[in-house]
């Protein structure tokens, strides 16, 4: 097994959070939810065609500064030690975040504007993919300790209507 | 900008498939999906607590080997080239997958039983999370041009019953 890959950003994300402590928890917390930028470094530009059309896409993106991981920890809003890996802190072994991002177009060819983010102001974006709700979403998922945590506003998982396929 | 990050293994995805000619398209393309399993490393076990009762997890993986990165590409089932950001395939400046998957609990303390990956045998796990559906579950998400390709079969988005939230 390698001991270890190279990962390279492929661009910034523009928050209006500049310090870790004024992030929200995640994405959907603030309600509204503000309107967030993701610019994409010029050597990447052609890649961003074919993107109209999707409503939603996954951003990964890089936890820095953080400090070492820690496999387990209290989350601030829990009692108890829970494992990483059953959290979203971002502690982790490899600090890769997630973000389903609400994607509401261009704003010039290197500049795509989203909704939920979470992250600091100039947090290093490393891959925007496509989100698919034929894969990627799962409405009736069980989420374990976290359930009574969960934030629930008008931001989060959208109720289907009579014109969608639910 | 720094020039790159380090990324390091926390375990191996064992899968039915043996190279990369015989994976399916996606994790949920199968019917049905045969059961795979992550193995962590045992350096990373305890951040496995708490896992209990996510019924879904997001795993992200290395895609290795895999060639340089093609910003535009003709997909296999498509007929016009596409913007690489636009798509979910491989050969991408940070080769990172993501699939959300199925937890179906432990096979021993180091070994998770979970459903629609879509990757070759021995492929290197770098990091593990709970799906949470307040945050990432978008069921009406437009797909763009992917719609008309898209996976629909018993294994994809799940209707809404009466006991859910929807």
């Amino acid at each position: 097994m390698p001991d270890s890959f190279s990962v390279r950003p492929i661009g910034t994300l523009h928050t209006p959070w500049r310090k870790i402590g004024d992030c929200p928890r995640n994405g959907r917390q603030p309600d509204p939810a503000p309107l967030c930028t993701a610019r994409v470094l010029p050597e990447y530009l052609e890649g961003l065609q074919s993107l109209d059309g999707f409503s939603h896409l996954i951003l990964l993106y890089w936890m820095a500064p953080v400090k070492p991981f820690q496999l387990m920890f209290t989350p601030p809003f829990d009692t108890q030690p829970r494992g990483l890996f059953a959290t979203r802190g971002p502690r982790r072994p490899n600090p890769i975040a997630l973000s389903v991002v609400a994607f509401e177009g261009f704003d010039g060819p290197d500049c795509l504007k989203v909704r939920y983010l979470d992250c600091i102001d100039g947090t290093l974006l490393i891959d925007i993919k496509p989100y698919l709700a034929t894969t990627d979403s799962e409405p009736n998922a069980r989420m374990g300790w976290l359930d009574p945590h969960a934030t629930r506003n008008d931001n989060t998982a959208k109720p289907c209507g009579p014109s969608t396929r639910c």
